[in-house]
């Protein structure tokens, strides 16, 4: 039976269930303060995991406060077995600050927000990240073409993925967003998984599909851009996002692309970074200023070829909205990938300064995103060097 | 001389200005709490307000804490003399929660929050409104076409707004966002204002360019759709700006216009009014739905003629994402309007459903969006009393 209903109040967390890979600790005891509707009360399957939400009732999973995480699966479902999370950065950066940079507190409360939530879903921040592991049991109604045994990483946020960990975080130094992590998440009906490439490590396959909404989207929007060869603004192009997005813009037909760092050694990272034509590099023009300061940032980006038809903002620190406004040119686009963005500060700001921009919320689903992002990484040594880097110095 | 830098320590606020017009109250005392810097460090004009930022420094005018609204201007700036404010809808409806509905409480926390920061903006929404007054003094190289005498609107934010009330706002019941006020505001050199129409009261005329954002960008987007006649789904049909889009949406050339509304008297309003052409409705489908329930909301457009082409989410409420997102069609648009959207719900809202739309935040800009909105007031009788009938009901 695929759905193991249990018989009695709270038959779900202590039944051991019959499951595909045999790495299950499903035996354990899960959190006491989780609570479940019990077996008698039952909803039905949703895909998009309507059924997983235990309050506010009827909310989406996204915006759910607490999700039921048990392990047993409705029809459509997927359960994984969790290896790794990827702490999303503005909600690793907010724990971190919280945390006083304590990596026992750290822990202390990204155990604390699973356990009460039943979902890594930062309370102040709002995001969550993603995560690595290994298909367990597959829903015979599942359409995401997933079979037990593949190495995947879910591609919805974990601020909606039922969550349940089991080790305490035993192996997290607590010093990086990628979190080693045993446990179980559930991906719905509807939902997004992509299997882990071969020919890269994990690491780095989730490091990069993690931020794979970005070039996406910016792909798609240089690539309509009406002008030709349209001058793109990337701020924060040293950064994972950035990276990525500077290299698909360049794919898209961008002319000038500007990279707007905070600091020099950034600025380092990203004149190293060859582009695979050979040609320019990653970034053609490489600006240091503060995204804050809008008029800082502003004319920086004015004088290196600006303002830009298309500007990305991948930061993810509060107060970029402004410069993000200023730095594009009327008629221009700013893409907000950052999840510090304030929506009251990008609607009024760009009111407040009569500026005639179109300005995307940064959807992190795009069709085809992540094989985008992983076929970049194939071909782009500059953008994978970078990220190598990253991952290299966190271990 | 324009501009009348003062003598001492705190000059600009005691002397008397010569202005263009007799209306002036600069004689009276400032609120004592507004320092302002002395004489000797004013900065140069900025187009953009920079000079009138006091703290933090360096920020634009809307993101500062507290803005320097001395009498005086710079070169390039405008004086208005005061006549209305019209608070953001958002913020309004948080003010008079947190008063608990007292009218004077409410009174007072709006001159305490103007009183401190020199402007309107409800630190908690972050968001501002509007006002109307008579032009004062026009600087010799302001470029807003503007003459002292003419009677206009700001069509930039309270937010950002140079702001002193000197009349304690004794002439507003506190019952409505209109709210009758003398004091003085000023404009940058960049900027955004309207000459108030002959043909109609001045509270019509606000009310309307209060939200002429709108229709503006609604319009735009409608008419620039892929798909021929485009099903348009307004979540807030019956409110203003969700009226005035609606009739933008039919001006565009939309297919089926969904009207969604909470409750039966707005679903009435929305039945009563007709369209400019006498061949529609204001809208096509009338739906009643809780926009905060995704389901809910989704599944009535669904039944209506639905998924959405675009969906324009003009409801000042919080958890309106996700509704809209299911509400839309893959390759669809969703334009937010509220000030109260999330940031975050909306981007990890869309990617937790795999839902490829694009989303807009709501740019209150767009150039001709005054001349558009009150054009269409003009030509759509349903519109105009629904308008007329909202300000009836508050005088």
């Amino acid at each position: 039976m695929q759905f193991a209903c249990g018989s009695a109040k709270r038959p779900a967390y202590r039944r051991s269930v019959p499951v595909a890979t045999a790495a299950g600790a499903f035996g354990q005891s899960f959190p006491e303060r989780i609570t479940t509707v019990s077996a008698t009360q039952l909803p039905a399957a949703s895909p998009l995991g309507l059924h997983r939400v235990l309050e506010p009732a009827g909310v989406l999973p996204q915006a759910a406060w607490r999700l039921d995480p048990r392990p047993e699966i409705w029809p459509d479902e997927v359960r994984v077995r969790v290896q790794r999370l990827n702490l999303d950065a503005a909600s690793f950066r907010q724990l971190l600050e919280a945390s006083g940079g304590d990596p026992d507190k750290l822990k202390a409360a990204v155990l604390e927000i699973v356990a009460s939530r039943g979902k890594m879903q930062n309370p102040v921040t709002g995001s969550g990240g993603m995560l690595t592991g290994t298909v367990e049991e597959v829903g015979p109604q599942s359409s995401l073409g997933l079979e037990p045994g593949d190495k995947i990483a879910t591609l919805v946020s974990l601020s909606l993925t039922p969550l349940v960990i089991t080790d305490e975080l035993a192996n997290w130094d607590g010093k990086s967003e990628q979190v080693p992590c045993a446990g179980h998440a559930i991906l719905f009906g509807r939902s997004i998984a992509a299997k882990l490439p071969a020919d890269m490590s994990a690491e780095l396959a989730l490091s990069v599909m993690d931020v794979c909404g970005a070039p996406a989207l910016t792909h798609r929007v240089v690539g309509a851009a009406t002008t030709a060869s349209p001058v793109v603004a990337i701020i924060g192009a040293a950064g994972k996002s950035g990276s990525l997005s500077a290299a698909a813009a360049r794919k898209a037909g961008a002319g000038t692309i500007i990279g707007v760092v905070p600091h020099e050694a950034e600025a380092e990272m990203l004149r190293d970074a060859p582009a695979a034509d050979d040609l320019h590099g990653l970034v053609d023009e490489i600006v240091i200023a503060d995204a804050r300061d809008p008029v800082g940032v502003s004319s920086a980006i004015a004088s290196a070829g600006g303002p830009a038809d298309v500007t990305v903002v991948c930061v993810d620190v509060p107060g970029c909205e402004g410069g993000a406004i200023l730095s594009t040119a009327q008629g221009g686009t700013v893409i907000f990938f950052s999840m510090a963005t304030s929506f009251t500060a990008a609607a009024l700001g760009a009111e407040g300064v009569a500026a005639d921009v179109t300005m995307l919320v940064g959807n992190g689903y795009v069709p085809g995103h992540a094989q985008l992002a992983i076929d970049l990484i194939r071909t782009e040594p500059g953008v994978r060097g970078m990220f190598q880097r990253r991952i290299d110095e966190h271990s």
